[in-house]
């Protein structure tokens, strides 16, 4: 069975990850940050797209001393899993996310990656292989589920969304939207990809909360599945 | 002085305001399209850019009989102004917009434009010509303040709207945010032109208010304005 899966971002208020740049912004404040670290301590893994990794080399670890304590407190690890999507195994080997603190990580590849470059990422991680180019997301986490991963977190970006949505592999979508415009027709955006073009297509949402966080507004959306 | 400027726009939870094929797409139900047409109503013009006119060919008039009546009762003209910012005069000489009902029409170009398409349209729209290549969105809007008009209301697109942002010439924006996730890196955002890329550049917002309607959400935003 695969795990539920949740996803979380922060938007400017025309629905844009970050800039055109791809350079990694400040969109919300340190409450919403709080509510997000709380988010990730609650998964049994965190996850992120290849781009991601390449952009913002995040570490993705529970940062307050709060929610670190909860989880030891529960018996489970110090961080939840860290999962890059990456069908090429182009993740550096310096990156932070295979680095920094302890705990368990997870490389999640296509059969089309480079022999050198995975054995390299053993090192450092488990190896999920699916998909022949690039990774077949639906089977990735059954894999995850077989290893008692029962909650994810997904940290983006816009590619790997938008990949998780239109496979219906999303249960939950939290985007707080901040106060600032960044526009630009090639800034990422919440889901990129290929996007769907029929009416009949389209993801269809539940607005489950709307909450006012500081300066932005906090949405949370429940993903109706397809019967 | 130049007109007042509110932008109001429907978009999914992703921030696109149509698909990739730039197809006009159901984002919002009756209950809004009510309001939209009351802010139209109250507003002395409407206006899009030529994308808009090119890909939806809307007819931008007061569609309630009793927005209708009540600007009748307030010694106005039926229908706002209905300004097409185009400046190299595509807009088609049988576009709805030049058509449909009663009321002025404005079609603001460039220096550039084809000076026989531009007689072709001035047999049913007001011309307006500034900047050389491209429309100067604040002299236009100058020579709008000229013609008594002091409140526009801005139905899209993205680019139109990133223009008008990065110009400082919006002062209100309405996002009324629908269940559906579109996704495409292609498909049209609510800013999109080149977009910012330094943080200090970035339009600045405070959420004025935030409404449930229906099965979305309505953000209202205020522009703060740099000093
Ligand atoms: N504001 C926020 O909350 C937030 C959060 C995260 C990221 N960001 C921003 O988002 C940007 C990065 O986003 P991105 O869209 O470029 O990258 P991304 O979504 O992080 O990663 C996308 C990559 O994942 C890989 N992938 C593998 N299998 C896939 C599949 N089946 N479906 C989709 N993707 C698959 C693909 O590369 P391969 O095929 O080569 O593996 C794809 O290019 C950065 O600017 C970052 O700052 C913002
Ligand atoms: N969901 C909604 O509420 C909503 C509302 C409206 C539109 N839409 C969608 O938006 C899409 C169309 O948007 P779009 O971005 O392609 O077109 P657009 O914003 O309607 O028009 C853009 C065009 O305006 C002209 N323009 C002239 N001077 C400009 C200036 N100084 N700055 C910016 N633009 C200037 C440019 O063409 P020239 O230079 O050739 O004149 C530009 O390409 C369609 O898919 C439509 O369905 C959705």
């Amino acid at each position: 069975m695969r795990p539920y899966v949740i996803v979380n971002t922060a938007m400017s208020a025309d629905g844009k990850l970050s800039t055109r740049e791809r350079r990694q912004v400040k969109i919300s404040g340190a409450q919403d940050f709080n509510r997000v670290d709380r988010l990730k301590a609650g998964s049994d893994a965190v996850m992120v797209g290849i781009g991601t990794v390449l952009a913002d080399n995040p570490s993705l670890t529970v940062k307050s001393e709060e929610c670190r304590n909860n989880r030891l407190a529960r018996g489970t690890s110090l961080h939840p899993v860290r999962i890059v999507v990456d069908s090429h195994a182009r993740t550096p080997p310096d990156a932070k996310i295979l680095h920094k603190e302890e705990g368990k990580r997870v490389i999640a590849i296509s059969k089309r990656a480079d022999p050198a470059k995975v054995r390299e990422l053993e090192k450092f991680a488990t190896v999920i292989v699916t998909g022949n180019d690039r990774v077949d997301l639906a089977e990735m986490l059954e894999e995850l589920g077989r290893m008692k991963i029962r909650r994810v977190m997904v940290e983006g970006g816009g590619t790997l969304i938008a990949g998780l949505v239109t496979a219906g592999l999303v249960d939950e979508i939290y985007t707080f939207v901040g106060n600032i415009i960044i526009g630009g027709k090639d800034a990422p955006t919440l889901a990129d990809g290929p996007g769907f073009v029929k009416e009949s297509e389209f993801c269809r949402l539940v607005l489950l909360e709307a909450r006012r966080i500081e300066d932005g507004i906090l949405l949370h959306w429940k993903v109706e599945h397809r019967q």
